[in-house]
């Protein structure tokens, strides 16, 4: 088996543990390594991280080979897997899906998110054409020997049916007709309710994301729920951001620069953070 | 005059207030973007925030198109006044440093830093050698009717002579050489003790930068001093990319994700830096 394929394994096989796992989400190389080096086993792109760092909003108004050189660029410097959220496959058809993720395999991702919303509409896309989009992820990915890991995402609950029993039945649908499919994972975004997520993960049977947001319960109750798997979202982003914005205050408010030098990285730590893990000598390929 | 030529004058503008100014580098559109919203009058590229966002190490190893592209997407966003960090010119020659000069500032630039110490052999660019290169850099811009604002560096403090008093005399000769031929503002790296700064200002007639670091004086001790400018070098990106390492300590070690939901940005305020300040219709070309 290729290496990428050995990665792509390693990253299905954390879904399939006992325990949940956190995925942590980057918007650069930088923060990819540094999340890395902390201990994560697998790293993800952030849509919205990677774009606004690159000056184009969440969705798909990024061209597709300048959101593809970013995923190339953090694939090539970890050692860990890399799953690189492509919204909603840069565009309507399966055969746009299929040409991302021939796109983001070849650039070293060994997993994706797909998302059921059309970023041109803000609705849902027809069940039976996610599918079809979902299955020409996986064909695509197998032609080029690399078993991809799925996250199928669905925007029911928040883009789906008005009437709120009726969303959550099409959410529902959507999961399991998402692991029917050949998803590994399921990830209704907007999932933060205790009882909801109670409920989700009894209903849909297949391991299942939520992502990180204030409210969300502790890790600890999410694997007692039976989450499988946790992601930052674009939350790394917020709270780095977050910190420049308090940076700012300070700077310019209090003439104070303290928030700016406590618990920062040295000029050597941040270098070593363009090198992959281990040093230079140490390729993935 | 051009808008960016008066973008640059009000950069230069700046270095010639009676009030210390604070210059915040930035590493991407996003961080840029949050900086200037908090407030700063101008943003400068970190060098070395930059390069390992993008997966290569401080110095000259990035493709000079490839910088240039980023500081093209910052310079883009911005409504402020943006310095670029162009390391020693991307080059040993005046001509290399003309090339990237033009570079930058058709990327968008208005003022740019230049380092006198060779990134290939870690040694001080002769002293005529720099002069040179400066000048090309001026020449370059005012080719282009741009009056950029030139903050000349000297690594002579630390790569100089052995010697400390040595050393000390080839930084304050260089730091006036370099505003005899034109620079806006010198940057003597790695000055950071409070009776150094002094003596620094008082030796070097003309606006000094330094860099924000654990130890400096603070910024109302910096003004009294008369120091012009402070800028955060790569410590945005040291502060930023510590927070992620504490919370991958946090999510890892504790299971608990508070610094990662702290004081961060919303979604939208995310989405909306990848838009100029005051939306998207309030382009600055």
């Amino acid at each position: 088996m290729s290496a990428q394929a050995d990665r792509a394994e390693r990253f299905r096989a954390l879904h399939r543990a006992r325990h949940l796992f956190v995925l942590p989400n980057a918007w650069d190389v930088a923060s990819a390594r540094v999340l890395e080096d902390a201990g994560f086993s697998a790293v993800a792109t952030s849509s919205a991280g990677v774009m606004v760092s690159l000056g184009f909003p969440d969705g798909e108004a990024i061209p597709r080979t300048e959101y593809v050189d970013a995923v190339r660029r953090i694939a090539a410097k970890l050692t860990v897997p890399l799953s690189a959220d492509v919204v909603a496959g840069f565009g309507e058809t399966p055969r746009a899906t299929a040409a991302t993720v021939r796109a983001v395999v070849r650039a070293g991702a060994v997993g994706i998110n797909l998302e059921d919303v059309d970023p041109r509409t803000d609705r849902l896309v027809p069940l039976e054409r996610q599918l079809a989009k979902l299955r020409a992820a996986r064909d695509a990915a197998d032609d080029l020997g690399v078993p991809l890991v799925l996250n199928a995402r669905t925007d029911a609950l928040t883009t789906g049916p008005s009437e709120p029993e009726a969303r959550w039945r099409e959410a529902v649908r959507r999961g399991r007709a998402f692991l029917d499919a050949g998803a590994d994972c399921v990830y209704p975004m907007r999932l933060v309710d205790r009882a909801a997520i109670a409920r989700y993960v009894r209903e849909v049977p297949g391991p299942v994301n939520v992502m990180i947001r204030p409210g969300l319960p502790t890790l600890a109750t999410l694997e007692r729920l039976g989450v499988r798997r946790v992601s930052f979202g674009p939350a790394a982003s917020y709270a780095a951001l977050g910190l420049l914005r308090r940076v700012g205050r300070e700077v310019l408010g209090e003439r104070s620069f303290r928030s700016l030098v406590r618990d920062a990285l040295t000029f050597a730590e941040l270098n070593r953070l363009a090198e992959p893990r281990g040093g230079p000598g140490r390729s993935r390929r």
